[in-house]
């Protein structure tokens, strides 16, 4: 199975990452993770997403806050599908990475999820590997009726509470 | 190859989609267009959705404005990658649409775009195919190739200009 | 005397529906809240949508935060009044639920209060159901007077407290 | 069957009121429409409230731009449900008209809808008057039908332009 | 001399209102402070602003967040310069309350200052007492001057600091 | 009677200033209109500031855009109050020049109106001197009576024409 | 002297590029333009920056509009000052591009002018050139009484004009 | 050398302040405090702008929250370089302060970095001097070759961490 990449900018952006890793071993998804940062260490993210064909990954997730230029430095040297995680810094909630992050020219898609979306990054690299891993396919499938469960017991016990 | 789907929510969205329907034809990617309102036809686009892995599709573009609601009820009715494009209508830019196609909660992602990002949807589809389609990835790479020399042509055209 | 619904997307939205259930324990109104996701259960959204008029409700209540798409989801499957409260989750202090809401297309209205406004999207039902029953009228002028001598009261503790 | 009221801030809402009107007269609901400021005309705004009830109307729609405060004096001197619409005025795209409608304090809910959203707000004051009128119920769910067939041939004439 | 008026929305907005009455006190100006809700006490403070020029006012700072129509209220009944503060409430840190103040339509204005701006009120409304009154219009000047003097003794203060 | 002053940072500011001429004119009160630009011409701002009070003045209008500057530089340099009138330049609506005018700090206030409100800056400034002056406040008074007339007459051509 | 460099992301940005050309050629600085891209021609903006402080440039002045790293791409790879022109694109109005190109991590600034400050940034670059340099120090002074010039001449004009 | 000087607006502005007078520490260049108020104290603040250059600053950076006009008032009276340093304030997350400095009109620049970038404010200032200092230009490099180290360690204590 291809490998995921997970890039963060920061080490301050890990419990968004974190919250990627915890997905990626429930599904058995191999994965690497990194501290690259865009603008001081340019030349490791561009090397990183040279290789990162050649190495056995097939999606790079990149998780960067502010002016979040990562998911577009490693997008603009690679073709693999490159997911964007705009993070919150200490000020302006996250809009900042948002927009850095979504708002990428023609030619060069970042797919971007929620502001500190790092479960939704894996699962969405996970849905990207499925399409030709029908192995896989079900187990996002299992994950989904789970997760229809844990919403239908707190329905449950909302409805308790509230009567 | 699996087909990509082009699920817009009104036909004030079609250039927008068209910009998409023109990277997939020069790629020669097959794909299939519908306009699926997510409140005006929710069974439609609900069943579209249902029935799109079965039906040969690998990866579903939505095509939204306003309270852009339509990635969401696609994602949530499938675990092929969604891909939400953020139209702009007739007030706040796009913003409105944005943050709700962006803004998923934890378990459905929606891969999304830049506002009115017609062409990169489109990319972004086929770099998610490519990941297991080696043809396919050396034409996003001559793509990229193609692109990075009209910028080179335009820059020789801005130094003459401005020399 | 018709039910009310009250659906919350997750159950951290609880806080906002206790304050709505306060107000229609008040008003002596019979209601009913559930869990229902629009994304990790959207067919338990639809189906309570598409059975809650006869199911005896008059009007629905969706808590949502982030991209809020619960609202948007029940209204495309009934033709009830739907009242959407958007709630502020961990960034952009519920704009982005805000904007989902109340943003809706043509065709398929949701009646929207300001973020995190529980109590007031009770009143709103309430209202909403006075507009045949002379009884509930009766108790929502009730109420607007207590609230009137509320104020007036804090009037009084402010002017003596400044002076 | 009772009256729909439509109150404009100013006549240059008027474009957003014959919106509402047209769906009102589709949905044949009486309705009785005029201009006054919650600022210029304060007194006019706050009569028609006071004896809106008695007149013989069901629900109140208010359309103001800027800083409207149309729906809140409307709705401070009423307890029928009150529904606004915010106007786009010449600078911020109707944000600040959104705002000042929808976060309304405790005590007095405003029904908001999209920005210039007129026709769903008649839509809206229909689903109300529906709630006690099983007549205007099934004309709204055949509007309903007819929109949602309507989406479907747009999806035809795509699905050909397209192929 | 003639008094200041201080009307808040709610008695939350008391530490904001407590700045401006610490000012005038300072100034020596006459001031009476009221708790009047524009929506859920609408009678008295429209009363209040017929009547605040007969009553000996000269000036009116309304306090108020959310959708602050409170200053709208007031300058829709009274000719007196109207001053509004608008208020951070739980979410959106005030903007929601500065353009409910600030864009008002044309005819009725309401001098906004800054969001929280307690002290600035009471000053604003101490400069246009002191139109007319040259005594006040000196201590406005020494108050300048006192100010003045405090930031070159942080000047100070900071220069060792730093050194 | 006093005069008032309007400063514009740029005559692309004129059409606003216009407005607000066209009130002091109606009202018969004297002004003096001047370009100075808070930053291409501080010390003329400074300086027209400065012996604003001693030149006859009562109140300074400033118009200006984008960092709008020109209301605070005024402020600093008198007791006078000040109106500030943000302007929406080529971007951003006007916000820029809205946060610029009335976020002012604490010791400095500008009586902030609406983006581009020219009008209503007249309207306060006269407000202002009619504090002292039983003439102009009459007149502010026949003014807001014949403000009022306007929208009843627009009230029954709505009427007539939407019957 | 050194050479100030002007990298625009697209040739869409040329007419603000030129407006920091006139000021470029008005004050006899060398420069050279160019059209590079962050994303579609990664080597060649970082291989222009690298080598940019041995090629004889002062300054480098990156000119781009949606996510808009060009900035960051070329500050990440020199310690010349980079200056930062956002650009308006169709959607946003520049605000994803101001904060793409100033909210920049900590290590790598990006001197950001206002959205579409071609003027500026020349000036900027000029000031900074000026530092060591007592002639260009000159002219830029000598810019700014011509400017001042021209205010004073549009304060006559609009002193007759609305006299 | 020439001097760095720090403009405060406040001193609860110090803690940006500290941030940019370490980096200057360690490269070793000489700089000099102030609290100067653009709006308490003008004059001071107009003083050192205009005799900045004879005293031997060669870049001044300002620091400023809410309606930030330092930096403007600053460079209205200086031709060095300014670079403005937005500071958050109470309300707003400082893009009140980011719009008063960056949207500077033409004319007139003011070097903008990011929301409380106080170490970038002083790393651009050296940059600025460096540009004639071969010295200060080493010492940046070498910081930078730092910066990048300490990633590439973070890097391995992640790559640990996670794996």
């Amino acid at each position: 199975m291809k490998k995921i990449a997970l890039i963060m900018g920061s080490d301050s952006d890990l419990p968004v990452v974190e919250k990627a890793v915890a997905v990626l071993k429930e599904l058995e998804i191999p994965y690497e993770a990194h501290v690259y940062s865009a603008h001081r260490t340019p030349d490791e993210a561009r090397e990183f997403a040279l290789n990162a064909e050649a190495n056995g990954f097939g999606v790079i997730i990149s998780v960067a806050g502010m002016a979040a230029h990562l998911g577009g430095v490693i997008a603009a040297n690679t073709t693999l599908p490159v997911i964007g995680i705009p993070c919150k810094s200490s000020v302006l909630d996250g809009m900042d990475a948002l927009l850095s992050t979504v708002m990428m020219p023609s030619g060069i898609p970042v797919a971007t999820v929620a502001i500190g979306g790092g479960a939704n990054a894996a699962i969405l690299a996970a849905e990207i590997l499925a399409v030709s891993d029908a192995e896989l396919s079900k187990k996002l499938k299992a994950k989904r009726e789970s997760d229809r469960e844990k919403v239908l017991e707190k329905d449950k016990a909302v409805q308790e509470k509230l009567a």
